[in-house]
């Protein structure tokens, strides 16, 4: 129930981190775009096929460090429903290897188009009584800025279907504090309100393990209210970007986690994608270069939260 | 430039209203979802040919009424990626016949994403130096969360490419106000601190016709709040949700529009799809009811606004 699976799998391989799979054609290898574009031309089809190519190295490399991977939906958007194919059949492959899957979409509508949304991303879609899965994922990023009836029918589905969703909260962009920063005539900051109001949406899943079905995404580049956020939700889970080529450094994402080391995992998407590129290695390894910096991503974050 | 096309084309109808496109299968004569499960069975492609029937026949029937459509990809989605082919080849004929093009998929994300779904949704996508229309909308809705870093990207397309955004001001669901209508240590809502920051970065694309390329989503059902915020932004083009199904009424709109009676575009979704329903009339016919509830709500909107 809840995000249970997940703490589960983050335990199992002793590593709170996500690797995100936001695929830019500049980040793949020539070798496997000149392959998928002698077969399907420089189209939309050509980038599709590349992509998921790049994709499937990358879990085979790292599906046994990494216990969850977050495709960021709009680099899948970008190539049309041929890219958006590509991320259905990237969720469906990350799942067989047995990896959490988080689609990053930070989908947000008013109730009855909320819970087209939930059934396309995270449940199932209703076609003459076959229940179908669409998309599949585990999880889902949402923003919570229409309220609670835009939440609800994905909470009905958290607990059908044993899913979560993560609500934007603090985002690690420079320019988030200029809503979420102000404060309410109650002193409270936007950010926080967004808080409590998951704290509130989710609790009733929480599970023995302490949280929630509702987490929240709080930015990595803004480690203070990431510590004032960790003590005020004791129940919701933290999905934390920023890490690395956005800025944020291992110290900067410690006070993510609970007394305990919990609550919270941690995306990096450049930094393992484009490893190759950093080392400079062959680039028909990238998928190694990859799993090398997950490792060593793996092992910062693990010794700062000791 | 800007939202001009649009404006262009509500004068030359004199129709400031858009058929909202969110093809349930409920909303689908029977005779056009069996031919599609005949072709491809009760699945994700069956279901998402059925949509692209029934939304030819309704772009056929109301293209020289309307002067838009607004697919809601949520409704896209849920049908996998066959769902967003369908999504693409409903802006492909919805243009072909003239039809300005809303997505309204209320994306929001920081600024190396959103450039992404900016690529998506209006621009253009680079696959090694060919310039690709993935989905090629007229505008797209979006969520300004984030701040002006999930705003710039798409400022760029709006202004290279003529297109324009629709930023979610006030809401037309329910519990819209649990966020939207708190007040400010400054005294302002966060729906007018938004509504605020769409003139603002409206500002360099204002055009001789008095309106920019950054719009508000302003719902029906806060008529109040629609009369206040037209007042507060004079240069934001408002595109109004909540009219019909959702309890708006043509008095409701009447404060979208500024004193020449322009400035705004009302939603209709329900209505028009389902009017075969409401009519109760033969099936085959729900091309010619949804025309008809699109003139009776032209007819109903023109007569409010003098």
């Amino acid at each position: 129930m809840s995000f249970d699976r997940l703490i589960q799998k983050i335990s199992e391989k002793n590593n709170p981190t996500v690797a995100g799979l936001d695929p830019k054609l500049d980040y793949i290898p020539d070798h496997i775009k000149e392959e998928a574009y002698t077969k399907y031309g420089k189209t939309l089809e050509g980038a599709a096929e590349a992509i998921f190519a790049f994709n499937k190295g990358l879990i085979d490399a790292l599906c046994d460090v990494v216990p969850a991977v977050k495709p960021q939906s709009a680099y899948y958007e970008m190539y049309g429903w041929q890219g958006v194919r590509t991320l259905a059949k990237t969720i469906e492959y990350a799942k067989q290897k047995g990896l959490f899957v988080i689609t990053d979409a930070k989908r947000n509508d008013i109730g009855a188009t909320m819970q087209a949304y939930s059934a396309a991303h995270i449940g199932h879609t209703d076609i003459e009584g076959e229940k179908i899965e669409a998309f599949g994922a585990d999880a889902l990023t949402v923003n919570g800025y229409l309220g609670t009836d835009g939440i609800k029918p994905l909470l009905d589905i958290c607990k059908a279907d044993d899913k979560g969703i993560f609500v934007l909260v603090k985002t690690s962009n420079p320019s988030s504090g200029e809503l979420q920063d102000k404060k309410l005539d109650d002193g409270q900051t936007v950010y926080r309100t967004m808080g409590d109001m998951c704290e509130t949406w989710g609790k009733d899943t929480v599970t023995a393990l302490g949280y929630s079905a509702v987490g929240a995404v709080v930015g990595a580049t803004y480690p203070e209210q990431l510590g004032e956020l960790r003590k005020a939700l004791p129940h919701t889970f933290f999905l934390v970007p920023g890490y690395g080529a956005q800025g944020g450094g291992a110290k900067d994402v410690a006070p993510s986690f609970d007394k305990n080391g919990k609550g919270a995992i941690i995306n990096s998407s450049r930094g393992i994608m484009c490893a190759w590129k950093k080392e400079n290695c062959d680039p028909h390894e990238y998928a190694q270069a990859a799993r090398r910096e997950a490792v060593r991503m793996r092992d910062e974050i693990v010794s700062c939260i000791g």
